[in-house]
């Protein structure tokens, strides 16, 4: 029997001094102005046992790491029409590059680039009226907590700022792969972004992925083969251009978030969220990267 | 002494039944409706004299060859600051793409291609305050004509479907290269490109690249090393990924626009105008380009 | 308990009628003139049974499958001084092309593009005075199989149309990242991937990967650790660019090559090996993809 | 009348004192030990008078410069058929890379990129049977010099250390743009290079270029069509990724090679050769740039 709580209590000792190292984002003052002393690691069990350190219970920002929960929520819709809109395949580029895009017809490389988020949010506000309202209350239903919310702030500075991904939307427009106004598209897309949750809601919410398409209360929310297929997308594309990296180190599917979230998952035993603000320079949580693979080397599980 | 009208006449005769073989713009309803069977060509010759055939008189929509007069206006004012935010070598990529835009940190590639014509805009926005008005000021003087109008509806069209414009002047938004706001920026980009203008208008406007810098009033416009660097930028990225071609065909500096027109001049000797809306591949005017290869074999004027 | 050997052979049964419709790698006639009718399956369980159907005894030529075995036997002696001259992500780009290579200062983004196992190969050179040999005995013993070898014709074709291989071996060494000469890298590059192996052949030889890196006769080839990285390298860059696709229809770490062979496996349960010589558009078995997805699917086991 | 010998006096005096401020190539150390006091300019009129200061009668190797001429010796021969293997716009990219090379299928831009150059040099390989002794033979015809030879030492170095050019070569060949054996087609290319000439020998060889096609010895060597297709492409495509600008501050057609060499010319007019080995960053001649800036300034000679 896994000792989890020792381990990542063990973990959260080994680093909690290298917490500084990394470098919080800084393109909008919400994200800038968080505390980088934060760092929590939360385990959910496929059995139902939870485990957890430091600072798990304290909310913040998820940004990308939305888009897998957003994915989740259309591929029971769109199915494979998805496909015909953008591909699976590794991007090899920054997140934030419009060049591949360009070059590709605006076909986006896989859905956690920019672009190929924002082709997912057009589909959630093409299918449903208020797709804000919907996204939260499937969040929350996942998390099985009615306290999250978006944080206003945030999703107002992502607009007044995010001038690459208006890039990005006006480009698919233009390529005819954006259905909506962009104004409307992105709207929807940054409060997205802009929800908080804490480690424990995010381990409780991703639970349905390790779990065979299963939520918390046992609901089918996927098939086991659309579980399947969010997982596999996870590990070759959740991690911006450091995806080998984490494949390679850790070994699990996962997708980070640039307020420095990271959700990792092994299917049939559990999912682990970790949170530290600072980042590595490829936007992803430099503690969370490291909490990992130690947490995969010391309790010797993988997918590989 | 050469037969300026002779030669001019016999090129629209020779060309005149190739007029529907190319492609009419088809992005806005506006350029699409134009009648193909227009052809129009204007000589204005230094000495004073003009030559024309053909429908030289007609108004059309000047699009692209607005670049060439708004660096013209912005040169004089910001100088060499312009080359801290653009350069001045070929693009060698279609005329849309920001795949460049982006590799090169949003600094243009030089003043034609959209992106650096939108940098041109930012600075009309930034230093102007009706900038719309003092642009078509500028250019009825140059022209000597009061009638130049803009096209509201080709500007408004313009604003609807410019997507592309969007994505890059977002772009450029993102890396700090345009100080105002896009849509305000756009919006005088967008009534810049919809002047409309007639081949003896366009010759007219041009003639101060011909003459040293000097207009049609004789009044210094440019200094002559002004009117020299843009008639260098004109050669070598005046024909958006064909400029290569224009130069070895024709060997005159010059610029085109999708609505089919395209002014090229030689120092000292004249500038010509032709208006042909029927497209090739590239963009440019298909019988305009093969106007103006007969023109330079002709006469035997070119740079070259 | 799982029927391997029953649904096997239903898989066999299912895709025989489709063989015909992949096109076979054309560039040298010892691939071209195989003949398109062979398909082969061969499972290796970690409990040490064995399943077959088809043409699993016939050898073929293993090709791009070479760059994982060479992989794992350079790991152990050059450890995490690899990593210094090649990448671990997808490149997100046909396995042919050297233009990531020229952009990215000539690290090859992975050890599975041509490029990066040209590296691995001059570290072949560097540590052994005769590589060839050495990697033969490797394959030989790993495969418990003496009667391996290579196929000298397949070799000299290699090496008198293999000029993509040139230059991208030239690109290395003109950026440094080539110890030795050219011609003498790629003599022992062509001849890795000439080597000729039957299904049950790479099915033995790849078991170390399936059992933390103890060979069939229950060596440690590898660390638990380096095998885990180079299933993780199979998953993401496995594939050339359809690594995403088979991660996300397949869901195991395997390598394919031209020769029409793929090798799969899942960590603590198989390997599998197919081979059907027709190909897909991206370079990998069409038939092969097809059954190792059937495979996964009625078997229900994947690493997601 | 302009006071030719006056003026490149002047400018020698004011730059002389510069020289030290660029880099030697120093990939090759014949290249790289050459006495950076060099520095010499020599004009020849359309008139036969000849301008010369400094150290313009030292041979120095003219590298890329022989681009020109080789294209000048194979347009008479394979016309327009050239332009089925290689186009004439702008590359847009620094003179070494492979990348556009391998995005547009092994069409290079342009005669004057290395590949170019190389598909020039392989139907040199095709056309003649002793192609080194044909160039040779040309180039000192042109110069009305026999003394011209090879320097066999840096053919040597440059074969030695070309893994650029090899990579290039291969590439060619691997899209079926080479005819003839990648080694048999640079052991031209790098004689060709190597070919040491005085800032003399090349104003007289270049002669043909300003006078219509006939050479020093007023024999018809180009037409007048062929002789204003080079200038169109010395213009675009002559100074790698800085021929914008070239065309920006000085406006005239011309060629520089990593040897310090730059040829320029006005049709009509002159022709004018400047040598001095310290490079700008972009591998052109810093201080002839600047000399022949202030040559074009001060004559008021240009072609715009």
């Amino acid at each position: 029997m896994i000792d989890f709580q020792g381990i990542i209590e063990d973990i959260h000792e080994d680093l909690k001094n290298d917490i500084n190292r990394g470098l919080v984002a800084s393109y909008i003052p919400e994200l800038f102005n968080i505390d980088t002393q934060n760092f929590g690691i939360h385990v959910k069990h496929i059995n139902g046992n939870s485990y957890a350190v430091g600072d798990w219970s304290i909310p913040f920002s998820i940004q990308s790491i939305s888009k897998a929960l957003s994915l989740s929520l259309v591929l029971p819709i769109y199915k494979d029409a998805i496909w015909e809109r953008m591909d699976v395949e590794p991007s090899g580029n920054p997140f934030n590059h419009l060049s591949l895009l360009e070059l590709e017809n605006s076909i986006p490389r896989n859905p956690f680039i920019n672009a190929g988020a924002i082709v997912i949010a057009d589909m959630m506000v093409s299918h449903f009226k208020n797709p804000k309202q919907v996204f939260l209350d499937y969040v929350r239903e996942l998390s099985n907590d009615q306290t999250i919310n978006f944080n206003y702030n945030v999703a107002k500075s992502e607009r007044l700022t995010g001038f690459g991904n208006y890039a990005a939307a006006n480009l698919l427009k233009a390529y005819n792969n954006l259905e909506n106004d962009v104004d409307e598209v992105l709207d929807f897309y940054f409060h997205q972004c802009a929800i908080e949750m804490t480690c424990e809601q995010l381990s409780n919410a991703f639970f349905m992925l390790a779990n065979h398409g299963k939520c918390l209360q046992q609901k089918e929310r996927l098939t086991q083969s659309q579980a399947k297929r969010i997982n596999a997308i996870m590990l070759t594309c959740g991690f911006y251009d450091e995806a080998g990296e984490f494949a390679f180190e850790v070994g699990l599917p996962g997708k980070s978030g640039v307020g420095g979230g990271i959700i990792a998952l092994l299917p049939n035993h559990f999912t682990i969220t970790t949170w530290s603000p600072g980042l590595n320079e490829k936007g992803n949580s430099l503690i969370g990267m490291k909490a990992l693979e130690l947490f995969t080397t010391k309790t010797n599980l993988s997918i590989f």
